[in-house]
């Protein structure tokens, strides 16, 4: 099919939306591909709808070929599955929550782990069904406090989500592996650049979650990376690696020191260093001593809890809450330092928290024989030289200390620099949270029910239109990877000159029948607007008909590389099919 | 791409389910082609998807095929559009509304006009840039007071909505012609028998809205054809036929008669045949006059309207409504009748009426010369032998009286029956409401701006599913046709010989190769539970690879017709081959 921009619903702007604040909203609306409706909420116009189709085309085929079977469900969900699983209430202000005609509770669905279980527990009963993966290519709702980015990060989006079923947690590995390397062909296909972050802390299980992160500066996600290794990971889940434990032989004894008005790691350090104690203190030596409180997931009590790590460092409390989860963590108010007078804010240190049976956690460089400055656990007063192992001792170590650009790689090879991206997959080893929920059991070969584990795996369709642009455009506008692009050849008529009109007619007809998908600029515009608008648009390839013709021949233009050739006006049919086809 | 039932995931069910009322629901819930997830909303497994998908591929080309160029809207739309046009309102309790983390007032499309209005406004400006199609096929919600037959009346379900705006009406009537006729090839290539009726009276303008009706007794649409010709209409949109007038030379005169006790139509034809006046009577010679108010958009007045019609029929209040949109129709209370002493109920005339400049519009069948016995406004009174245009005139006629079987066919030949159908396509001359609406303007090429008319369409996709399965199917299950079955064939492995089951697996690997689309039951099943399968699923060509192996031949069934044919295993895949061509 041939695509006549005479007829084309397209109108290109030479102005940037005022509301557009990274490359790819800018650029995606200049070119005619999407417009606002509301807050996060877009149409898709004639060359956008291609793309996205185009995408979920690649989508579609890697899914398949790991054996995924598609199924379509319902965007309006009755409140009661969400209900049974907590969801209706945890999702917040984020689910979009709405009533029918006779009072009926429902929702516009965020993601459908509720429905993909009691489908699956509605249709298999034996072991002999599993495993079995499912997905969908749906229209998604969040009600987003901050849509942005244009639909980058939207209310109404379409993802790709997919589910497996299995019987056994090895199976469920498998799963997700064919999903890890489904993603990667997906990814590669589209031409991004990207990682592949693990999502969550060791203590979660490792694997279990990873996130594929397109590289963009302009990305909402923060992770870190090394300098010389393709380590890569959510600031949550990196592991900070642990000195090894020194020699308790020898060190120099626990010393109380009077440090009036020292509440703050600065004014210790200061004075401790003006205490002629023969040597140089600097925040690192000093261990600081976080209090907060944490309460297990159904639990009505709140336990306290005591976080020491290194003085030069904050507490990173999203670091600190995954490494802690499931349990909430809150930090301690008033009220709470009040019912705990042993707690002396600004000088507390390990020695109370033992004597009054908090729990005591450490970052992971506070390793048996280090030595430490700390608060005394009275006004006034700090330690010097507590040894961990020989003076006091922690009841185990927490990912809770911010991860700095310069920290050395988890993996050992170089140290970590900090980056951006855009989540565009993520992959989930569930386990039984929603199959305990619904009570999904097979029945077992030996007549016992096997309680079904799964996996949930998330690919943002429409987002990646946004990702794929944010990563490939210029200066003059969008750069389309063949695969995603809405042509494989945008031939502009440059010139008046029936015979070029003619040529450029000809051209396309060929191309097309050539099995090419083709834009031709038909339009009575001048060359100046229509090379302006192929560069806009973004197609890979430019077929420029114009002068030349007079001399047998036409240009062809790389949009990427911005390199011109000239190509004989008889081979170029054959030229452009064998460009295409790579 | 081969699909074995093995790893399919489909479980078919023996049993109907409770809820489904009508073939088409209880087979493709058998089949495992949907299943329910809430009143009016189902989730589509694999097989129905396919359907589906193949369904909207069809009506996707023909739309391409006549200019039509997609895009896609959210479901999720502002309030404002929708509020300058009335509709937010309008709706009524069908809309599905709801509010945003903000407050901000949301609904769930259920049609599309304002915004494919507000979007041709954004981008199109001059009269060069027109005409234009757009369409999408996209997710509707409609919160309908009885959601019935599965799929066929659901509450969100899929459409295609095309919309043509163009500069003139002679340009509206080609972009309605030109989807009449793409309407014709979509619905001619699902296989459906169908009829177009006209959906409006001619008061409205003729073939300004027509109707996609799918033949099926379970339909909810009622509509008339002739016996005879190809004539066919909503009931709404019948033209009563007029008897030539009569000469009113010779007529008897009009006589005011005391007939006690006769308000109604029974209990004046008994008087009249028992009051010696030399002529039998039926309730046809009678002239009932059945007082209504209406009120014109905006207005705020009622205005009283008589109508009057043949004493032997109702008034179809549906019809009326149609002859007097877009005023509001209703009947009067006891308060109007005490407001307006002249109307004696039961004994109301054409008298009275005119002396008191009510308005008063009659059956088409009240032509000049045709004498009536009528109501006197007296009460206990009436008149006979009053003739329209000499004791009366009327200010107009009006399609009021309900049409019955037998009545003769508009068109003029033979008479009319009662057929019932499904809604599966609407063609409508929308004109300029939404183009006034938005102030959607073309600049002419004289400067001068032209007001924009519109039309819009809509194909019911994911009820098309169910409209086919509702005319396709036999005891057995489903019988698709081919261009939107599952699959081409579906072979059946039946004998548990290891030659069989390889003899099967290879000649689905062939048929596939030769690109068909292949069912493959391939599960430990009897060939008794798979020819059920096989019928109930409804894949037009059953391949059986059997016993008959032995000597070298496969039995094709044909879902339609049940023939068998024994043919050669070895020219089976031509053979198939050939017959899917077809």
């Amino acid at each position: 099919m041939i695509t006549r921009l005479s007829t084309l619903f397209l109108r290109t702007l030479r102005e940037d939306p005022a509301d557009a604040e990274v490359p790819s909203h800018r650029l995606l609306v200049r070119a005619g591909y999407v417009r606002r409706v509301a807050p996060g909420i877009y149409s898709w116009l004639p060359l956008g709808l291609r793309v996205l189709r185009n995408i979920e085309a690649v989508v579609r085929q890697e899914m398949d070929a790991i054996g995924g079977q598609e199924i379509l469900f319902p965007a309006l969900l009755p409140r009661e599955p969400y209900q049974t699983t907590g969801r209706w209430t945890e999702y917040g202000a984020n689910l979009f929550r709405l009533h029918d005609r006779k009072g009926g509770d429902y929702l516009l669905g965020p993601t459908h782990e509720e429905l993909f279980t009691l489908t699956v527990k509605g249709e298999y009963s034996s072991y002999k069904d599993y495993p079995v993966i499912l997905y969908q290519v749906q229209t998604k709702y969040r009600d987003e406090e901050r849509p942005r980015a244009g639909i980058l990060r939207g209310r109404e989006f379409l993802m790709k989500d997919s589910y497996s079923f299995d019987l056994s947690d090895e199976g469920l590995a498998r799963s997700y592996q064919a999903h890890r390397e489904a993603y990667i062909k997906i990814f590669d296909r589209l031409g991004l650049r990207y990682v592949i972050v693990s999502a969550m802390s060791g203590a979660m299980g490792g694997s279990a979650s990873e996130e594929f992160l397109a590289e963009a500066e302009t990305g909402e996600d923060t992770f870190v990376r090394s300098t010389e290794s393709g380590y890569a990971a959510n600031v949550e889940a990196v592991i900070t690696p642990a000195p090894p434990e020194r020699p308790l032989d020898g060190l120099p004894p626990a010393r109380v020191l009077h440090t009036p008005d020292t509440p703050t790691i600065d004014t210790l350090v200061g004075h401790l260093n003006g205490a002629g104690l023969g040597r140089t203190f600097s925040a690192a030596d000093t261990l600081k001593n976080v209090m907060v409180k944490t309460r297990q997931p159904g639990a009505q009590r709140w336990e306290l809890l005591g976080v020491g790590i290194p003085g030069d460092r904050e507490v990173d409390m999203k670091r600190l809450e995954a490494s802690l989860a499931p349990a909430e963590v809150a930090l301690l108010d008033d009220t709470d330092f009040a019912a705990h007078p042993f707690l002396v804010k600004g000088y507390i240190g390990p020695g109370s928290l033992a004597d009054n049976g908090v729990r005591y956690l450490v970052d992971p460089r506070v390793v048996v024989g280090t030595a430490w400055a700390t608060g005394a656990d009275q006004a006034d007063h700090h330690v010097v030289d507590l040894v961990c192992g020989r003076d006091f001792t922690p009841d185990g170590t927490v990912e809770a200390a911010e991860v700095w650009a310069g920290d050395p790689s988890p993996d050992g090879a170089g140290t970590l620099v900090a980056a951006r991206g855009i989540e565009i997959g993520h992959i989930f080893q569930l386990g039984r949270k929603y199959t305990d929920a619904f009570a999904l059991d097979a029945l077992g070969s030996d007549g016992k029910p096997i309680r079904i584990t799964m996996g949930c795996y998330g690919v943002g369709v429409s987002r990646l239109v946004g990702a794929v642009a944010e990563q490939s455009h210029d200066a003059h506008g969008l750069i389309w990877p063949r695969e995603v692009a809405p042509a494989d050849v945008h031939v502009v008529i440059a010139g008046k000159d029936a015979a070029i009109g003619a040529a450029g007619e000809r051209l396309a007809i060929e191309l097309d029948a050539a099995g090419l998908r083709v834009i031709l600029d038909d339009r009575p515009a001048t060359p100046g607007v229509k090379f302006a608008d192929a560069e806009l648009i973004g197609v890979p390839t430019i077929l420029v008909v114009g002068r030349g013709l007079a001399s047998g021949v036409v240009e062809v233009k790389d949009r990427t590389t911005g390199e011109r050739t000239e190509v004989p006006v008889d081979g170029v049919v054959a030229h452009l099919n064998e460009l295409c086809a790579k």
